[in-house]
């Protein structure tokens, strides 16, 4: 090992940070050891905005060789949702070479333990947020995010979620201990003897297929799960998001390297176009865990091919806000028009369909049509992108074609409540930025119901009329039964509805936020503290992070023998 | 509740017990509630011998109606492997009738919490062990195993495997507390706070498919765990081994309902003979979880199918013992040949193949050749058995005809080294009891490799000459990669073998045992100690019992709002 990396270094360093986190995932409170505002960056080795966005200028136009055995060709192509060309290459690499090498590194980084792995874990996501604000550029130019939103999500919330699965991780492991005394009495005989030691033991190389919408954030809790339990990690991106774990992949080399281990533990599988590489990676022997996120095609498809590997997906889902009732009608369409309008609704955690009696709702402001809260919602997403600027920071760009193919079509679906409309970038005039539409179903019309009963991914609501509370509590049971859902939000101030939302929550496994107002919104989760997801209905089969989500990338190997 | 079984009365008596299971599943030191000898029982409520036997012939011949809904026929049709016809019948199901009843006892069962859910369950397996007497007629008369295995096994043994997956179910239940409250600082603003609860809740309706040899020990893992985390529980037993479940299943509806739940929390699904009642059940969309022992080509039937379930399965295996030397040349053949007649051979865990180097080993007693090791390990395993009453009390019966024709077959598979020899059982004529045959196979002859890289379930095993003990590592490698191993035993004096072959079991994911020699045996593992299985291999895709156990079987919905 090199001077500064060595076992003792490390664990000096990281070992406060993983107890933290071991006590944050343990407490639910908040906590974070990565800074969310950009200007907390530039000292202790970390990058400023400046030094980070001349690091992310200083690739673009770049071969990015991470020194990959096997590599056989250069392959990139990605256009940011902004508009500039990355002209970025990776190595594209021969499964025949690549993935025996990254076998070969793994006796001993098994044989190095879980705390040894833990902290090499977190010396890669400190080496990460040093350079948050190059990975922001990064996230910004392949996922469409605005600066901000991909610097806080893609930065320290991804390192978050990241740490957050190595804690996991390193507790689960460390629940037998390394050895242990065993010994039963036999009555006036001598008792029996034996010593045992427990090791954890990889599962084989694990592959992350990553996402275009969230690189980091949603490939992070796979990659440092498997990892930090001992596999190798072949990380294979979405083909136009690539630049983000290409980086991620190059710091992880690095420090593996640094720290004594075989690089090739982390590797890049960047893909040429139209070549499908994750279809042929998953199915192979030596894949024993899939993380995916992305669609529900593909991820039924890897559920059902790839039988030789543990696969961790999350897919497409109807996010539904109940709209029953609230003592603060302002707070709640602020908030509704926030989580409507962030990255354009391109979040799987969006909220798509709000369930609105047709009678109306109670308010402070006394009671409401549902004519008239569709308007005031409109209304209040018309006030918080009034204005250009402000709009482009918040809504981000259109990730790709067929978002902006489903946002067009929204309103041959029913009433426009809310049209869409384009707003100019001042930086990036080729970007597609788009406001979020609204559109009136009911829930009693047969027709409408293919509408609100599909994931309509990107800017795209539905304001669906329904009969009752009663009826959108059973419409909400009825959608996540059978699309599923990340999120659920009701708005109420009847405890006898919030009981009935959240019996439904329980019933069907989905993550309820209760009559949110202020500055935390349905859309977004807090590592440590939040689950994403909850792995119980058809939108994801695994939460991000729980103990479901790491214990089964590793085994216990028992040797037992006489004392 | 019922007076005695209120959730205090429940909560005073178990806490301490499970307790102790928490430490003891941390410490893996040796540790059981549950008394082996059978003249432990008799007092504070249990069953002694006398009245256990009594309680079992009471049982023959009868109905055992458990009260459960939708039954539409009686079936049974037992009979022992000693010979004598149970005659007990059994309830058998319509599903569409019993499945929803199942789950109308899940959210009050749900709302209970993890410590109440625990506490019942340890008092249906303190209610079990209270019956142990019983019980072990039942096992023995339905397994083949003789009295004392039965009792022991099939007693206190799973009673003890029960009690760890309940253990486990509510430390992974309890990682997160029921509430939380988070606050995340704002800079000069307001922090934003929230108030978060977290519900385990259930998967669904859990299936038990249980096997023929060992329905209790088998058995409760998966049906402990999956009540312990809130689901109900359907049991459908081997049609074989029907009573032993029966009972299990008639107490845990009587401790259900004294402490106020759904008695249809766990229900019975006996089948009519040849109706292949697993297949049906276990793709109906309300079983979410399956557990399964028995072949490999129904245990891949049910992951290739029930794909709307979370499958847990032990398949067959490919048992190894390496041998390369030992310092106790007598207590090595003794323990060999304990470990080989046990049950005659009918257990997951028995060893199938000795690797020994045709060139023979270093022992304490001088060099053994290859035929010398094979000759005295017959030779003990003749002295074991000579005496047809000890005979019969370590061998049991035969347990289906099935082991009876491998067992018959096998002198055609090489030079027979130890001949099977029928004992006559004293108290039950018509038993089929039969001591184990060992088969000389050579390692480098194709012709051979099929016998040994097959599983010949039962008292079979074969004396694989390999030219070395590097030979006989790869072997074992290749064996288990291919085939899976429940364990894996090794003698040696020579560290650098012991190393090698312990690298193997952690590269392939097997549990090893080093040089037993003693009273403990390769095919015996201890609950909150040892491993069953490892989850890693093709034997099985879980260990009884770890975190990933148990972690899948509920998920954690949290519901926030505003503090």
């Amino acid at each position: 090992m090199a001077a500064e990396v060595t076992a003792q270094t490390l664990t000096a360093r990281h070992r406060p940070t993983l107890d933290q986190a071991l006590e944050a995932i343990r407490t639910r409170a908040y906590w974070s050891p990565h800074p969310e505002h950009p200007k907390a960056y530039g000292e202790h080795g970390s990058l400023d905005a400046a030094a980070g966005r001349a690091a992310f200028d200083a690739l673009l136009g770049t071969r990015l060789d991470l020194g990959q055995p096997g590599t056989d060709a250069w392959v990139g192509g990605e256009t940011s949702p902004y508009g500039i060309e990355l002209g970025v290459t990776y190595p594209h690499a021969d499964p025949d070479v690549l993935l025996p090498a990254m076998r070969a590194g793994q006796p001993a980084w098994r044989d190095a333990g879980p705390e040894l792995r833990a902290v090499v874990c977190l010396e890669v996501l400190k080496r990460i947020s040093d350079r948050t604000h190059e990975f922001a550029h990064a996230v910004m130019h392949t996922s469409g995010q605005a600066f901000t939103m991909a610097f806080q999500a893609g930065g320290p919330h991804a390192q978050d979620r990241g740490l957050e699965a190595v804690a996991y991780a390193y507790a689960e492991q460390t629940r037998v201990p390394a050895t242990a005394g065993w010994t039963k009495p036999q009555g006036k005989r001598d008792p029996l003897t034996l010593t045992k030691s427990f090791t954890a033991v990889p599962r084989g190389v694990a592959l992350v297929v990553g996402c275009n919408t969230f690189p980091t954030w949603n490939g992070y809790p796979g990659l440092f799960a498997s990892l930090a339990t001992g596999n190798a990690v072949l990380v294979k991106p979405h083909p136009r998001a690539v630049l983000p774990l290409a980086l991620t992949v190059a710091v992880a080399r690095e420090v593996l390297t640094e720290a004594g281990f075989d690089a090739n533990l982390v590797a890049l599988a960047a893909e040429a176009p139209g070549e499908g590489l994750a279809k042929t990676l998953a199915v192979r022997p030596e894949i024993r865990i899939i993380d995916y996120t992305g669609s529900t095609a593909f991820g039924d498809w890897l559920e059902t091919h790839a039988r030789q590997a543990r696969v961790y997906t999350e897919k497409a889902g109807v996010n539904t806000v109940v709209v029953d009732s609230t003592d603060d009608y302002r707070g709640m369409l602020a908030n509704l028009a926030f989580s409507l309008s962030l990255y354009s609704g391109q979040m799987c955690t969006t909220p798509q369909n709000l369930l609105i009696p047709r009678d109306g709702i109670r308010t402070d402001q006394g009671p409401r049509s549902y004519d008239e809260v569709v308007t005031d919602l409109a209304g209040a997403v018309d006030g918080l992108l009034g204005d250009d600027t402000r709009a482009v920071a918040l809504l981000g760009a259109l990730v790709n074609p067929g978002v902006k193919e489903r946002l067009d079509a929204a309103p041959g679906l029913g009433e426009v409540a809310l049209a869409s409309r384009a707003v100019a970038h001042p930086d990036f005039p080729d970007a597609t930025v788009r406001t979020p539409v609204i559109v009136k179903l009911d829930g009693s019309k047969p027709d409408d119901e293919a509408a609100y009963l599909s994931e309509c991914f990107g800017p795209v609501s539905f304001a669906v009329a329904v009969d009752s509370t009663a009826d959108a509590t059973a419409l909400l049971s009825r959608t996540v039964r059978a699309k599923g859902a990340m999120t659920v939000g009701a708005y109420t101030t009847d405890a006898a509805v919030g009981r009935a939302v959240e019996e439904v929550c329980l019933e069907e496994s989905a993550q309820l936020s209760l009559n949110l107002t202020g500055g935390v919104y349905v859309n977004q989760t807090a590592a440590f503290s939040d689950f994403h997801g909850s792995g119980g209905n058809p939108a994801a089969n695994a939460a991000l992070t729980d103990g479901a989500f790491v214990a089964d990338r590793f085994r216990t190997i028992e040797v037992r023998r006489p004392s």
